[in-house]
């Protein structure tokens, strides 16, 4: 009496990009309480975290399910391990989100040390890559997916470019060491989020052609 | 004509004890490059570093394979997408000792700043995690599992105390800042690698009494 198997897979992409969303909302809510410096909706979001937790852990559920009671081979067994794989990415692309809220929390703490530009352009990089990722994953189009390895390299550098700014700035005021370093680590959780954008566009590759371009691209 | 099915997870479990082994020597050998100021070792372990993404790929097609042709449930089906996850993990491990290593030539080229004593510390204690949580895996214990996302607290405390004192460092002389973020950046990458060990414990925990405890400690 099992639903249709095409039903099954066609409810684990919906809840995959159910939590795509809930992510894309924790990044642009914690760039949001970075700039406007409003630090009650970085709590509000840090609290809210379960609930990407608890999608993840259903999306393991099912999979586990399908895999016993379906045992798909061939393509679909690969969209299910696949899937399995891409809910572990965008739970730790949430927990990432969570660390810029908790780093936006400590600088609304203190005078704000320069306007922020660069960090969300990074920030809006990295979730056009997340959204882009998931599509891909939806659409089985590793077009779009290899699309997405390309477009990390972009992020890598607007983070050296910030890094080289603050780095003047400590070297001249020592007072604002605490928070250019504060800023430099929001940077690197947004270059991280890519990373996981990245491997989840990996994996879709792999799932559709079968090809493992993870470890042959340069990181 | 398949061999027993024991005697293939009897082989996964070598490879992934053998994929642990690997990521174990990367980061004692990142760690010798740093203290001892070797940057050809540092070089050489980045080189190297298509080794264990060769065993990660490996495990991957080894699961698919026994997913497909074995079509496990229940206990055996747990253990092949665990060690799946796994292999993930520790790919993700062998990423940050290569990035260790690339922190180790910058601040090779420069006059060393303060001899390393809680880096080392924390190195080793992240290497006694990430071997008992795959000994915790190989041996199905869940008590000593739990022991090593017990143990994650002790490197984030040192984190935090090494932070302070390089902080002291910068403010006293800004000549110092440079390297004083490069070796912030080495404490995170082995604050992450106790957070991927942590992960494979969670991962053990959940394969054996089928109980979720990511999500629910704190991080």
């Amino acid at each position: 009496m099992h639903r249709h198997f095409d039903d099954e897979l066609k409810d684990l992409k919906a809840k995959l990009l159910r939590m795509g969303g809930m992510v894309e909302d924790q990044i642009q809510g914690a760039l949001r309480a970075l700039v406007e410096r409003d630090s009650r909706l970085a709590r509000e979001i840090i609290e809210n975290d379960h609930q990407v937790n608890a999608l993840d852990v259903e999306v393991d559920e099912d999979c586990l399910r399908l895999l016993a009671l379906q045992q798909p081979t061939a393509r679909d067994l690969r969209l299910v391990t696949t899937a399995m794989k891409i809910s572990t990415e965008l739970e730790r692309m949430s927990d990432l989100a969570e660390n810029v809220c908790e780093r936006a929390i400590e600088l609304n703490e203190e005078p704000q040390l320069k306007p922020y530009i660069d960090i969300p352009r990074m920030a809006n990089w990295a979730l056009q890559m997340v959204r882009e990722a998931l599509d891909a994953f939806v659409m089985s189009d590793p077009v779009l997916a290899r699309k997405v390895t390309a477009d990390d390299d972009f992020i890598d550098d607007l983070t050296q470019q910030l890094f080289r700014e603050l780095l003047s700035f400590m070297i001249e005021n020592p007072q604002t060491i605490t928070r250019a370093i504060r800023i430099t680590f929001i940077a690197k959780y947004l270059e991280r989020i890519a990373d996981h954008a990245t491997n989840v566009a990996e994996l879709v590759v792999y799932m559709v052609e079968g090809k493992i371009i993870r470890h042959t691209l340069g990181k």
